[in-house]
């Protein structure tokens, strides 16, 4: 049977379908401007192919379960100072608004100041240390701020023991991680120091079988949450999964009661889980030569990094894009801080933005249509590697949501990696100013590119442009 | 603008298409054989439209909350000897199976009999009575048994102070209301009399504002449940919203965990609030004269019927069919009973078989193909009054649900309402052996349009037919 793809011009398309012949229509477009040496280069890397099917298997073979709830001092090893924060390494100078508000909310937490209107002094006079969430193991939604007293989820591949970390979702609004710092936000932050942690810890010790959370993401994927700016049924669940040991861990009825009223009024509370689950299952790819899939995907709310398996722990980066979406209250596209956040490392997995099709209601928050969904993941599937049969999507009859982000496929179409996302204020103190979509900034990907087609050079791959 | 509407012969279709025309293409069919005079005769009533209107408005205008939870004996009055069942009035002579075996399990449960092996002898006797839920404005799934010592689920309509009732669900499996009778069955009974329904009072009692069981079924839809074979959303909103009362409710912790466990690991269990909260919304609609709309399709294992707004309290009954589906272990399509339980008050209400296309992994459990999901919601809008705004379908570009089935345009199309359901072992005590799609049968559609017709007549309307 003979099948015909076109591309371009849609006459031909018409004129071969008319004479019965099936035809497939691509959205064609020309590889990315100057990427075409670097394009053959990798193709003709020997080990690509391999790499990256190793690449994909690591991945898809990672589980994560819930371990321990716990103080980063005590499992990150965080000292009085330190701050962790989302996306690529940024210094205090460079930092954005909502960045700086979240570290001053964390300063003011951690006693080191006593008002937060104090912290910028000492953080430009270098009293205190920056360094990204992700080279600790660790992730954080929006400004990704952790500081030592705040607890984390410790998430854990069975297999090999590996551990990844995340602190605690604190809710919406006037929160850190918008870069808030008011009165009410240090209060709650010591309530869950206080409680909230210290009650998790206990319940998951308590829990015969450790939370699944990639189990859960199986089925949030069927109830209508993409697992990024959706996560009610993941957070239903967890507290399904976690209140019988709560009530029975032997805390005060009304201190548990107020964990439960917490959590159950916070449906992003799940979205701390899935990103370092994500993390987990990415990381066990890292550092496999000659793989072109990106590995990480994160935000300062000033440069957009991202890290690919076969270059190491290298940042490729560019300025950050504002996203463009729906605004709350009288909130405009010129409040909204570009984007910011660890959490794009649920695109880099295979959800969110790029599971949207799954969580058409999604579009009421981040903007766009119900089609525009559906057509996001389909066209993720073709800058990925793979699907994974373990996340599959029930409206696009069980396919497996569109996993690993092929470096050079992006560069050969063009075709950016969907995110969706919150926007946080881009003043200090605002807190979110509303939910959009975004993509990386184009150039990070020929930046990758060159580096993999650098080592491959070095490697003795020979580029063939015939 | 010219439009046309074609049927038939696709050939015009295209012939139409190729000028330009739009075209909308009806699958259309023949009315039901015999309904001629009677559909001409209700679409004269000059009633109807307006009826039809009041009644939409009617079931649209209801919201249910819970607001109690307790022994059938208490809130309905039933006393010992007294058994409601599933579907229209039957005896136990033509009872099925499956109503058998749940009225053994209920008889044994009330100490009425030590084994319920006793009991068909008494009920042969005429020792104990059978009504239908529905004459009590209770509904129950599958065999629908109700006895005074069960508890029940109070929901109100804030309103008008309307109340309607359903028993609590006991999970899947060896269960009464598929049929099952042996001691496990009965244990659990006991525990749900002695620990689950007490607590389940006072976590209701102690929750601040009643829960909103209509608003939880508007999220459901957009959360992968269809609110008949589905209710996994469903099930962890009510534990959200119920758990903060109950772990301070004073109960023994232990107990309190063990209720949370059961509910947690009983996706079905919100099923028995989405059936009343479906009932309280149609009997709105109950009795208003010249409204076409069916209020109630229920099933007792042997006999379908259906209730009209129009009609009062008369049954249309036929044969129940036997679903096609799939089945557990090794049961087949031999074991199966017909089609029982009042569960289809879902479907009446909109939801259930009639929004599958917002709950598309239910075709691993029923059966069918996700196209096939889909497209039921889609035929089911060609023979309803209306769309329910407060239950929309995301993926169906947040279209409402199809409500209010139209007696008349079911006969004028042929098209059944597509009901999802269980299946029941047709042996007493097998319990479940599947799950599946079934239609009512065709005749009690005319049936109930007939008398539809006489009353118009005996109103004084005038048959048109030229």
């Amino acid at each position: 049977m003979t099948a015909v793809v076109t591309t371009g011009v849609p006459l031909l398309a018409d004129a071969v379908d008319a004479q019965g012949v099936p035809v497939t229509r691509v959205d064609w477009r020309p590889p990315m401007p100057g990427t075409r040496d670097d394009l053959a280069t990798v193709a003709a890397d020997p080990l690509r192919a391999d790499a990256n099917r190793r690449a994909v298997e690591a991945v898809l073979g990672v589980t994560a379960s819930l371990v321990d709830v716990a103080p980063a001092s005590e499992v990150l090893g965080l000292e009085a100072g330190q701050f962790l924060h989302a996306g690529p390494p940024i210094t205090w100078e460079r930092a954005s608004g909502p960045l700086r508000g979240g570290l001053m909310a964390a300063a003011a937490f951690e006693g080191l100041v006593d008002d937060p209107e104090d912290a910028p002094a000492r953080f430009e006079r270098g009293d205190f240390t920056l360094e990204p969430c992700h080279h600790h193991s660790a992730v954080g939604p929006m400004a990704g701020v952790v500081s030592p007293s705040m607890w984390m989820f410790v998430l854990e591949d069975r297999a090999s023991g590996r551990r990844t970390f995340c602190s605690l979702n604190e809710g919406l609004g006037k929160v850190l991680r918008y870069g808030a710092y008011e009165p009410s936000v240090l209060t709650r932050l010591r309530w869950m120091r206080d409680v909230l942690g210290p009650l998790l810890r206990r319940a998951v010790a308590g829990t015969p079988e450790p939370v699944d959370v990639t189990g859960i993401l199986t089925q949030m994927l069927q109830m209508g949450d993409e697992a990024h700016n959706r996560n009610r049924a993941g957070t239903l669940m967890l507290l399904r999964d976690l209140s019988p040991a709560l009530v029975s861990c032997g805390a005060d009825p009304a201190d548990v009661a107020e964990v439960l009223r917490f959590v159950g009024g916070n449906d992003h509370f799940f979205l701390n889980l899935a990103m370092p689950a994500c993390k987990l299952a990415l990381d066990a790819a890292r550092g496999i030569e000659g793989a072109t899939m990106v590995v990480a995907m994160a935000r300062n709310g000033t440069d957009f990094g991202i890290q690919v398996a076969g270059t190491g722990d290298e940042w490729f980066t560019g300025p950050a894009q504002v996203p463009e979406g729906l605004f709350l209250g009288d909130f405009g596209p010129d409040d909204a801080n570009p984007d910011i956040g660890d959490s794009a490392i649920t695109e880099t997995a295979g959800i969110g933005g790029f599971a949207m099709a799954t969580a058409p209601a999604i579009v009421r928050l981040v903007g766009g249509s119900v089609p525009d969904a559906l057509a996001a993941t389909r066209r993720m599937h073709e800058i990925c590697l793979a699907e994974n049969p373990r996340w599959s999507i029930p409206v696009l009859e069980f396919q497996g949501v569109p996993t690993g982000i092929d470096v050079t496929r992006v560069c050969r179409t063009g075709i950016l990696p969907q995110i969706n996302t919150g926007m946080a204020g881009k003043v200090a103190g605002t807190g979110q100013v509303g939910a959009g979509l975004v993509t990386p900034p184009a150039e990070v990907f020929p930046a990758a590119l060159a580096r993999l087609a650098e080592l491959a050079r070095s490697r003795g791959a020979v580029t063939d442009l015939r």
